[in-house]
């Protein structure tokens, strides 16, 4: 095993990490299965082999899905770039998990808030929630690099 | 240079990753060039500029390669993060290659599919073999860093 | 400090990565901020809380914030994986931050020219001008990496 894994906050950041890449996949495997449910496709390719091309056309719940995807590449792709840097400045192993869980749960209530259209503002209220560790660590790694700008 | 890029299995996955970049960026004009094609401009301003508003308007091709891209912003920036980490998980050269070969493959595979709208499921068969690298390097990395969470 | 931030090209990359995913997170404050202004909103339970149903629909200067956002994605977030790998492979301090640094002015010139709809062709010209250090990056990281492939 290289270096960088047998850090502990770097290990603790990759097990959230991955896990909600993982959950990132599964929303792309909803969309797949809400398409074919709905038989609403994008592509007319897809429609042909599915019925015929009057189900290449939109969906409502599809959309939802892909708006769920979309809003996470949004948040989770810069998390992942803000928590292996943060895991380099030092930070104590409870405070790092601190950061990473918050952000974990926030996301994962976010994806549940949006595939089941739970009331407003819960969808909005877990968007925050996951987006404070982020701005915190994105400041604290500031501070650290801040002298070679 | 530093001390992982003299590491074989981190620099195959480099060697992979920034061709998958470079492929999307491709894709990237290759939008642009379509849109210029086809007179088909996402924002008043462009349209104005080649030739007028009645240029501010979808076009189904242009959409197709706003689609390839989407999907690869949703496959290809994660296997960036999971094969980086993988990579520091000490895996063997020849395993590593193997899983980072097929994801680039199926991926090439994948844009050709959708920009020439070749039949189904000849898409999301090369999405479907590159995800397969992805969920193996996903399985791998939390089984090393599992002891973490 | 864990070995890596003490390299003063990463520590350079870091600075603008991080002002870049700021940037970012600045966007998709401000896409809310029109939606509530506009009231336009993408989900019905949203608009059901901000007055009702009929607010569920789209807003052209929504979209807009929406499409510079993508695009910093198609952008940025690549950027993010180049300069990290790039700052490994032991560029002049001077060179690299250049690099980053034609990166992030370009960038923000990009969502300034998208946001404020500024005359063609400004945006397009923010975005080449993001790219060359891209380029450059992923070509030299490369010729760094080639004999792995």
């Amino acid at each position: 095993m290289a270096v960088m894994i047998r850090n502990d906050v770097f290990s603790c950041f990759v097990f959230y990490g991955v896990l909600l890449v993982i959950k990132m996949y599964i929303i792309a495997i909803i969309t797949g299965q809400v398409r074919l449910r709905k038989k609403a496709f994008t592509n007319p390719e897809d429609a042909l082999r599915h019925g015929g091309l009057q189900y290449y056309r939109e969906d409502p719940d599809v959309e939802r899905c892909r708006r769920a995807h979309l809003n996470d590449m949004e948040n989770i792709l810069p998390f992942l770039f803000l928590g292996a840097i943060y895991s380099m400045t030092g930070p104590s192993l409870a405070v790092a998990r601190l950061h990473f869980l918050v952000f974990f749960v926030g996301r994962v209530l976010h994806s549940i808030a949006y595939l089941f259209a739970l009331r407003a503002p819960t969808r909005s209220l877990a968007y925050t929630i996951a987006q404070i560790p982020c701005i915190s660590m994105a400041l604290q790694i500031l501070m650290a690099v801040a002298a070679y700008a």
